[in-house]
């Protein structure tokens, strides 16, 4: 498989790093807005740097990873498939749910595969628990709970381009709650605040929000996001039903355990989202290079990303008019 | 001082081996609408059997604890505060918020104390979390997060006089998030399903939910309940707030633990309220004892129960209409 | 079953108030070398103050408890059997193993029921874990790890006249082992230390010591002790054997746990062997007062007090001369 | 840098692929007894197959890494630093005490730096909790206590020419009570039995052992072995001291954690030394790198591999002949 990556930013460079590791793949050419971005990342894996339209022509290229900005997405994406190429994106497709169908539309003519990164989904610890899920371990699923808190909120810059707390961050978590629920979220309630930085506030989003959603056949799913928690990066899920409950927690810095008259101490948890997801994003990219060679659909789909997209959506506008949101069924495009 | 006991049911039994084991209280009489039951509490704790009316009008009995069915305590509370005795009452002091006023009105101007059964907050790991939580531990208070679980299903005779879930079994997942976020909640959502057992649903009523809530300055808080858990009595609370996370699990039924190829074990947790909240029923007695000497302002007040009943009827209206409901600031009668 | 303590200091008074509140046992008498302690002490439960004599000739009286000082035990297990009492004794019988087993043959003379006081046995944890590893869960027993560690040291004065730590805190650690192993030990090694008070060591006794112990099926035990923990009281057990391992742990004083950027932090465990004990002491009451109405053999039994003791000595003898010692197996006397 | 490989066996392509992903270093050559291991490592990392004869000849070669058959690593060790070469060297450096302090000395003559394979130190938990001891956190050092416990034990042949359990499995435990202790034991008592298997019993070997330590100061050290363990490999450390404790305990393979009416059920530990210390092999090379171009100098040291082997031999001598042994401070060559 020959790779071509489309922006050197800090999740593209995991990702290439993460190809140039692989014996069953080759990252080729590397391109960015900020070609020293791309020449960097190029020296250090082995590629050369090269415009997106060279990678998007070059035939001999099979797969393209696009890291690049939001708004480029769709677009890369169509020109990617309509070159023949399988590719992998980054979330969202796109913050317009309307772009987003016509462009998985055009990945469906194409018959290009399309996978969407939600890079949770593979985490070890996150997978295991769905898979035993599946098996039925729990039983039926009564109640899904996800819990994310970032370190640290981002810069209100950036936020005010983010599409929003619920597109932005809670993303992941709708994506984490459809794949644990086994059912599509019907009805979504959403309440936000902005306690973390009041200059959030001010520029029209929130920084701690939670959401309930229910099925149709009655399933509960609860997500709750702060964008700041001093002990580290949390990401916790719990899944509730008939015959018991499968939770996966934190990971610590280290085990290490210290017992004083204060207490017993535990390191944080691990702070930044590039360590805690780094064997999730190296199972991403074998999931990837399997979809490319055909062992396995593509999956999460351009329409697992779609659908996120319109929780997330959904949520926005239940927290903007304080009232719940029904979610019509999306079928493929 | 010296008590009378009206109701020998499951938890005036419990109130009434703690008051006999106490050094400075005495347990005096014990009423029950099956004069057998009365007899045999009677029995085991020194205390003679007697009708309601007899211990409310025994002069030199201080102070009465009503564990009656529901539906007598407004009336139980009145006469005694009547008759000059204080008043120990298990939740809920009425299923109509509009008949727990009057209630409260009664017992104001009688001047005598009144305190509400909420025993969780006199759980001795719940109380200690919520004095750290007080002192300032987890800095401004953001998310606060309830998870209740009930081991089974309660029959569904009980289910259909029960005022439902929401009244019945979240009642004191709401008191302990009003104890645990320092401010009352002005919105209630909230989403029910029967998924336990499909006869719940038929009698009306729900026996998997989740609630949302905000306070005036954003502070949100969830619930979630059950009515079953396989592997116990579910207790969980946790606080996420700006200084970091404060949260008090559950109690296993001992500390051991195996490993083996299938992995390691702990045991399940508590199964049982009475045992989960054993040390919790002791110190709520105790923080009665102390209010009746004067020694502290009875709490949860009555009051207190009517704020919780008023989110329980919120939470009840929202289930049902599928819509947010407002709550409005409800101060002593 | 009518019951007199013998000695009314701190153990005394636990088991004086666990008879008090026995349903199935009444406390008639307490006496004590000081007057007050067992007045008082006869206040609180509804006993009356007697002497030791007066209660050993009081025919009336079924069973004593003896918790005197370690000197006067094996003469008051004598005086009392011969008055046809059962008896409880706190451990040990004495520190010189031949005259516990002059009074053990006295015992055995009187037919009268005689047990010993090593109250871990009936922690409801160590008596869960022993239950399962009898049912085999642990396959065959190979390694049997105790670790025993006080909040702090006992004064100088008090260690001068404890027998030293072996015989003083190790015993209870000699008893769990030979509980868990199911084989009794025929080789002890021990090393001992003043590492935690100076003046402990130049009064001739250690304060942190290990020892390694095999059987003859070669099992090992390893036992280690330190009369100083910062965190609380520590007692675990943990035994490993061909199917996997059961262990348990300490109890924390609270289940609440922080998480800040220092990291999660849960209480201290326990710190006082009363409070840690307590649920020990109150079944080690009720296996007592079944052994004295012939439902259960008594046990630990005198025998078992002084196995424990021979351990204790060749500890002491070990550490003392730096060689291994021998055990021989010793039967009923 | 640019480095040899001698030997291609488990821990050679380990170490062989460790070097590969450096960008600082080069793996430039693979030598091993069977071409066939060798080429097909020198395939996947980029190097070229050669005699170990032309590794250590190559005057372009700067290092070489020691993964070779024990009874060749004096020879090669000598024959490396002679050509001027940094070694890393598997531990341990040869089974008879005597071999060693003759390749030492030759290594002290070269001037070259030698590091020696106790992969452990370098685990990020073990290394860690390490520093913060060194950092007086637990105060001064009272017990430490090591539990080592293999997965399964390894085919009887290996048995027979392992040098026994204590030179080739407790060695490393012994360098990890060293690294802990902070000081040199002086006195050493084992015991072992066969209890996994019994013809390793038959081979003259034991597959289940307690080693107790003590220093000229005091301080003890506790360390247990089994050659069997069901639920993963075991491998704990703890450290008790005059401020309290600190320890570090086993990874479980997923954070996924059940509860269901048999209660909680959390995996089994990582079951294989090379995913458990995944990370440790990883720091180990940087350490000898660093080593290499002088940044720190090598560690652990010959000194440290002859240190350890000696208690081994030691405890091997105790084991056989029932008594403690003493053990002579051991100075550099």
């Amino acid at each position: 498989m020959r790779i071509g990556l489309l922006g050197a930013g800090r999740i593209g460079r995991i990702h290439g790093a993460n190809v140039a590791a692989r014996a069953n793949a080759e990252l080729v050419a590397v391109a960015d807005a900020l070609p020293q971005a791309a020449e960097t990342l190029a020296a250090e894996t082995g590629a050369r740097a090269a415009s997106a339209e060279a990678i998007l022509s070059d035939a001999s290229i099979d797969a393209v990873l696009v890291c690049t900005p939001t708004d480029t997405h769709a677009d890369l994406i169509e020109q990617a498939v309509q070159a023949g190429k399988a590719v992998f994106c980054e979330k969202p497709v796109d913050l317009d749910a309307a772009r987003i169908r016509r462009c998985l539309a055009t990945v469906e003519r194409s018959g290009r595969p399309l996978m969407i990164g939600f890079n949770r989904r593979f985490d070890p610890n996150f997978a295991a628990l769905e898979k035993r899920l599946r098996a039925g371990e729990a039983g039926e699923i009564e109640i899904v709970t996800v819990i994310s808190r970032d370190p640290s909120p981002p810069p209100v810059d950036y936020v005010k381009r983010s599409g929003g707390l619920f597109r932005d961050m809670m993303i992941h978590d709708f994506d984490m709650a459809r794949f644990l629920l086994g059912e599509e979220p019907v009805e979504v309630f959403a309440l936000g605040s902005a306690l973390v930085d009041k200059a959030i506030g001010e520029a029209g989003d929130v920084d701690t929000a939670a959401v309930v959603m229910k099925t149709a056949s009655g399933r509960i799913a609860q997500i709750s996001n702060s964008r700041r928690a001093t002990y580290g990066y949390d990401q916790r899920i719990e899944v509730h039903g008939s015959k018991g409950m499968l939770r996966a927690g934190n990971i610590h810095e280290t085990t290490v355990e210290s017992a004083t008259a204060a207490g017993f101490r535990a390191d944080p948890v691990q702070n930044f989202f590039l360590e805690r997801y780094a064997a999730a994003y190296r199972a991403e990219l074998d999931a990837f290079l399997a979809a490319c060679r055909g062992l396995a659909a593509p999956s999460p789909t351009g329409l697992d990303g779609l659908k996120a997209q319109l929780l997330a959506d959904a949520a926005t506008r239940s927290a903007q008019t304080g009232l719940p949101v029904r979610i019509e069924t999306e079928t493929a495009p």
